[in-house]
């Protein structure tokens, strides 16, 4: 391993996982690989007005995670950096237990801590890039943005130095008392789906829709699941 | 509509959608229909760490959101209530458009603030059982929980009150300078399916998969989405 996966090796204290410590994962390769496994990003931060959470895009370069979204314009308003925690979960599967005091999911997820920062403009381009081709590399097939859309546009940028992962991906796990009982136990797996693209109406018709588009459909949008 | 409904229609000023209000959604119906169909909440609050965002399992009765987690006990540390976002997001499909900056996706979220509270004791039962019951309801085919599960456990409950719905769900929009270009623009939809359930190896072999099980086999996990 590198150095700078090290450093995802070893979070904050905060970063701890207190409950359930038995599921934490500190390894940057697998914070990696949920990471790009994952389709969108929770993202928190704390407000006059109390906490909020939004939905963003994001994607990742060796050990930052950038997210995007014109909330993220609100969230700086404050100053250059801001306080967030971003977190990617994956849910895989439901678990039956034989009783629901312990149901559960089988999931991946990956909570990062810390401060974010305002990504530069000249690096604008490049991080939009990389969160744009995070689920399917779609940059190059497109017209380029223009400068005024780059201007209009912002993105914030997190080192992964305080991530941790957390994984379930087995089976029910039920007491002593129950293994003998009536009662089923398992797990429902969940799978998401990409599916055919669907044209807009108002495309020329001769173009057709591009290759990796099509390549994606009936693929699963969130490869690795460990069970199920 | 009811007058709890109302409460739903009517958002305070802090839950008022800022970024994209054309997409913003307050009627009540639509929140409750997106929770309905969602599979886990992220639940934002401040900690004198900063922010911490977590996916827990949920549930709704009537304007009441109930979120159910060991981590709700960290939270509640403070007090016997806490500041908290709880969002709800299922991403329908990928949208994409002749440039990127025009990229988005397609999806339904819902954005809950205000101030949670433990629910007492005497109601745990029932909430608890809320929740179980969100995505398939289990709770009676199982062993009922003992009184000391139930000691365990903490939920939270959230009204309705500071509710907001915010849905995206339509092809590319793009420019003008744009639809005679060479670009494809189109939807790639995303859809989460449960699959068929496995059971635990260690479950008695005449014990058979409970019919409602069976039946969630190749259903749309998130039923309801607007387009693809």
């Amino acid at each position: 391993m590198t150095e700078s996966t090290d450093q995802a090796t070893a979070p904050s204290a905060r970063t701890t996982v207190k409950r359930g410590a038995n599921r934490a994962v500190y390894a940057g390769e697998e914070v990696k690989a949920i990471l790009d496994a994952g389709t969108i990003a929770h993202v928190g931060v704390n407000t006059p007005d109390g906490p909020i959470v939004l939905p963003m895009a994001y994607g990742r370069d060796d050990d930052t995670i950038f997210v995007h979204g014109s909330v993220a314009n609100a969230m700086l308003r404050a100053g250059r950096s801001v306080e967030v925690c971003i977190t990617v979960t994956i849910v895989d599967g439901l678990v039956v237990a034989r009783t629901p005091f312990h149901n559960s999911m089988n999931y991946r997820s990956v909570v990062i801590r810390g401060e974010a920062t305002a990504v530069e403009p000249e690096r604008m381009l490049e991080t939009l890039k990389i969160i744009n081709d995070h689920v399917v590399p779609t940059w190059d097939l497109a017209r380029a943005p223009s400068e005024l859309d780059v201007k209009q546009t912002l993105v914030l940028e997190l080192p992964l130095a305080e991530a941790s992962a957390k994984v379930r991906g087995e089976g029910a796990i039920d007491e002593d008392i129950d293994m003998d009982g009536p009662h089923w136990a398992g797990v429902v797996p969940l799978t998401s789906t990409w599916g055919t693209p669907i044209t807009n109406e108002d495309l020329r018709s001769e173009i057709p829709v591009p290759e990796v588009l099509t390549a994606m459909a009936g693929t699963d949008a969130n490869p690795g699941k460990a069970y199920g």
